[in-house]
């Protein structure tokens, strides 16, 4: 990988993903897109080399031309509105900037007629409803979108597939299922529970209560570490026009978060229900299979649940 | 049906449908939009009373705006940038001018709160790459996308099933098969033979040529005085939130298309194959199963295929 464009360059993930890059020593040259500016400093990196576009990649012109002028040899495709909840309130918007802003990025590559490896970040909400005995969830599992996220999702992958098999574009894709970690913002799950449990600390208090939704719902959580990695491997050397669970394999409850994160912050927490927090027609349990990815690219999550979750706290303690 | 907006109304359907209300002693205000005007009066109808409105869908605000005002019980969504041809030289405009305007009526009818019923009206082409063991193709069978039209008209369609589920929107879905009847344009194949055959018996010539794709492949034609009593059907008794093939259940072969027009023609015809006609990766064979419509509307086909292929070629020997 030498010249790697990151769409949704402000998030997290992208955050993990260049410091994955700078740690394994890969000289490469970023140029990162976002529609506002990151809140993170990124002059200080030795091995990669980045720079920043502020763009909305709804303009199809402005997205070719930075296309054109950068000459990205993969590109990472991050950029989406992935709130299942603000799907919900407008379907339009998340629709507009989750597949018309891929179909942009796809089309501004085939017109130009570059070579380039686009790597698709889908997600496990296209599986939508799903049965027990399709558990864990495999690549060739139906999809049953249950909401306007998960359909911006499937028209995303969908547009993939017809641009891999029809115009023979180089495309890999992914159904990445929760990520954790570090810098992820709190109306996420469990870097709510952990700024929620690091407040309690920080006064002093031996014990508190935590605000949460549902605590029996499972789901596969992976650590972007993990995540990151794996991206980095699909795109150098994932199957063209496959799809790839990105998840690890195990399930764990919302209650189990709670119980872990107090017993590594060393108090007693009781948590109340927020019914805001509940939402109307949640899956109970989301697990994935990881084979798929682990046997073609011998890919394996290296970071525990324990570890992930003792990390995130120690973010939390220091930002509240 | 007593308000009924036809979007799409410029089309060949829409005339044909607008024909049916007549016919059937139906008084019904109708409201038609379009990008471009028709090309067909709609003044002279005694039980029918029609406007129609130049608009773009695309535009959101007009599209509420128009369903504000007029406050249609039922709305007969035909627009669809419908060849699939074009959607692999203009995908981005495929996409909006199918799915995204869709979303559009879709959010209007929400935001207003209307309780109107919506006709979505996909198409065969979503099945996409089909194996003889699925033939004839059932509302279950599997959707396997092979063009961008297809996959636009696939997100057309799960965005149907999550307005109808999530927000209760009153929504019937079609996946409509070949249709044939007078009025439809000549890049459509049986009208292309037609024309074709109609010049040649107007020369006064008892044999000719045709310029034709592959003649094997095999399509189900279904006559568009059917399609258009099975959509009444469906926008009055459809159940909510349901697919239904529109078909006929019968494939025939595009040589057979030929030969049968030759001997109503009484003149005999061969043809040259034209490779600008041959798609690159068609389906040979798609026929529908009908068996839901039926079963739950009492629906059949009334015309057959030799009387649709009569009437289309008296309306080309009357128009060449």
């Amino acid at each position: 990988m030498n010249k790697c464009l990151i769409t949704g360059f402000s998030g997290f993930v992208a955050r993990h993903f260049i410091e994955y890059l700078e740690n394994s020593g890969n000289n490469c040259i970023i140029k990162g897109l976002d529609f506002h500016n990151p809140d993170f400093r990124f002059d200080h990196y030795k091995n990669v080399k980045i720079s920043f576009e502020k763009i909305d990649l709804l303009s199809s012109d402005q997205t070719k031309y930075i296309i054109h002028e950068f000459q990205p040899n993969h590109i990472l495709h991050l950029a989406s509105y992935s709130s299942v909840a603000y799907s919900w309130k407008e379907p339009v918007q998340s629709f507009l900037n989750n597949t018309n802003i891929y179909l942009n990025v796809l089309e501004a590559v085939r017109k130009l007629n570059m070579g380039c490896r686009i790597l698709s970040v889908g997600s496990s909400e296209e599986y939508g409803e799903v049965y027990a005995e399709d558990l864990p969830l495999k690549e060739y599992s139906r999809l049953n979108p249950t909401s306007p996220y998960a359909v911006a999702r499937i028209s995303q992958e969908f547009l993939s597939k017809v641009y891999a098999d029809g115009y023979g574009m180089d495309i890999v894709l992914t159904r990445s299922f929760n990520h954790i970690g570090t810098g992820q913002k709190d109306i996420f799950v469990v870097s709510s529970f952990a700024k929620q449990i690091a407040e309690i600390k920080k006064s002093g208090r031996k014990k508190g209560v935590i605000s949460t939704g549902d605590l029996q719902i499972v789901r596969d959580f992976l650590d972007v570490r993990d995540v990151v990695r794996a991206y980095y491997l699909l795109l150098t050397q994932g199957k063209k026009g496959w799809s790839y669970n990105v998840c690890s394999g195990n399930g764990h409850s919302l209650q189990e978060v709670v119980d872990e994160l107090a017993s590594i912050a060393g108090i007693e927490i009781s948590t109340k229900l927020n019914p805001a927090l509940v939402r109307p027609a949640d899956n109970r349990i989301i697990i994935g299979s990881n084979k798929r990815i682990c046997d073609d690219l011998g890919w394996q999550p290296d970071i525990s649940f324990q570890q992930s979750l003792k990390d995130i706290l120690k973010y939390w303690e220091l930002a509240v």
